[in-house]
């Protein structure tokens, strides 16, 4: 997209200040990530496929929590539980403590696509970047630190208690930063979470991400006209923002 | 203090994994920064003395959050509240909204200290470092962002909902890290901040902050042997450190 070709509606309001960050998918690679471990262990699985049956338990594992079965339960937690139930569907059931372990913490070490942190920089010099993620704080701020990504403020859904799409995670990011819902922009590359954040007043931008799922599993990335902006990488939405 | 002149005890464990540094008064200079402000308003007050009575309201105010008589209240907040008391008492009642508001948001705007930016950088070289601070989110992140400050987590008594010296925001930082209370040590300049970490199995180190309270009011900064270090400055602590 070009600098003049932006997605921006003529009647939108002033620019938001702040920026929240969806992160897994949208800031980095969690499948690639995932296959890059798996594979360097010598897993007897297919590590795409692994990737994608662990990421899958995610959804079901957070509505658990958010429908009141499970307490309040972290990411890591909940990560665990799943990578203990897909181990015995792989037939990986005999991998012990200490490996189950260091495997489950492969999500702090997920790496950022190639344009994440020099977009984040550029975003950076013009507003305000936090995460909203339901990773866990510890979680993100290993991936922050190893991955270096420039982040004003980490917040998570354990901050607020409550998981997206929850309407409490994206008015507590406004809330934190003493803003109004309209101020606020989320930067997702997954539709119902932005529509989530449309409905309590933010603003919304889309990113590209089709290949969140693999090389071989691409994404539908078609523009939603109800969000403010449509960016096909984090570079392409610093460039459409003026920075 | 020299390479090998430290106050570390012979029978010392290993190393903490995570640093949690105290900011008002340890990474920042509130006095001085409140000068600064309130002279370039050329307020008709002594700046010093403004400075010494806003920060006086601070603890009582906090007294009444930690004792139940005030629902949970963010150090914004609290600050404006103590602001309008002191505005009477040195004769501003006068001031406009919008000049109380701008002037509230000073605490965003503290300067670090000299050596605290250079020596956070080198700290983080060997150590997760973030605040545990009775700041707001807000307030830490805005001061971050202006003063470059390089931390790994913004962590506040508002993510714990308790303010410091309750044990729940210690520990709360050794869960959001997953380490065990000996892994986290609090870097302060307050010798009661220190104790209560200990009292929470956290290890501690004192810095010196000898003008806190200005250059007319040169503070106590004798060790305390309880403490596991005690630096003059952050780039003591990280020669301490081995950073």
């Amino acid at each position: 997209m070009s600098e003049t070709d932006t997605s921006r509606p003529a009647s939108a309001p002033a620019l938001p200040k702040v920026l929240a960050f969806d992160v897994f998918g949208t800031v980095v690679d969690w499948h690639g990530s995932i296959v890059r471990e798996v594979s360097a262990l010598r897993l007897p699985v297919d590590p795409g496929q692994f990737a994608i049956a662990w990421r899958a338990g995610y959804r079901p594992a957070m509505a658990r929590v958010r429908g009141g079965e499970l307490g309040w339960t972290k990411i890591d937690d909940l990560h665990r539980m799943i990578l203990d139930d897909i181990l015995v569907k792989f037939g990986l059931e005999d991998m012990d403590e200490a490996m189950r372990r260091h495997l489950n913490l492969v999500w702090h070490r997920l790496d950022p696509w190639p344009d994440a942190v020099e977009g984040l920089r550029r975003l950076k010099s013009k507003f305000t970047l936090c995460t909203l993620s339901n990773g866990n704080l510890g979680l993100l701020a290993d991936m922050a630190k190893r991955a270096g990504l420039p982040w004003d403020l980490i917040l998570s859904a354990e901050v607020f208690r409550h998981y997206k799409p929850d309407p409490e995670a994206y008015l507590g990011v406004c809330e934190v930063f003493d803003v109004a819902p309209a101020e606020m922009m989320l930067v997702a590359a997954h539709q119902d979470d932005l529509a989530a954040a449309r409905a309590c007043g933010c603003r919304a931008a889309y990113v590209e991400r089709r290949f969140e799922f693999g090389p071989t599993l691409p994404k539908d990335v078609s523009p939603d006209p109800a969000n403010d902006w449509h960016a096909t990488d984090f570079l392409d939405l610093a460039r459409q923002l003026g920075c």
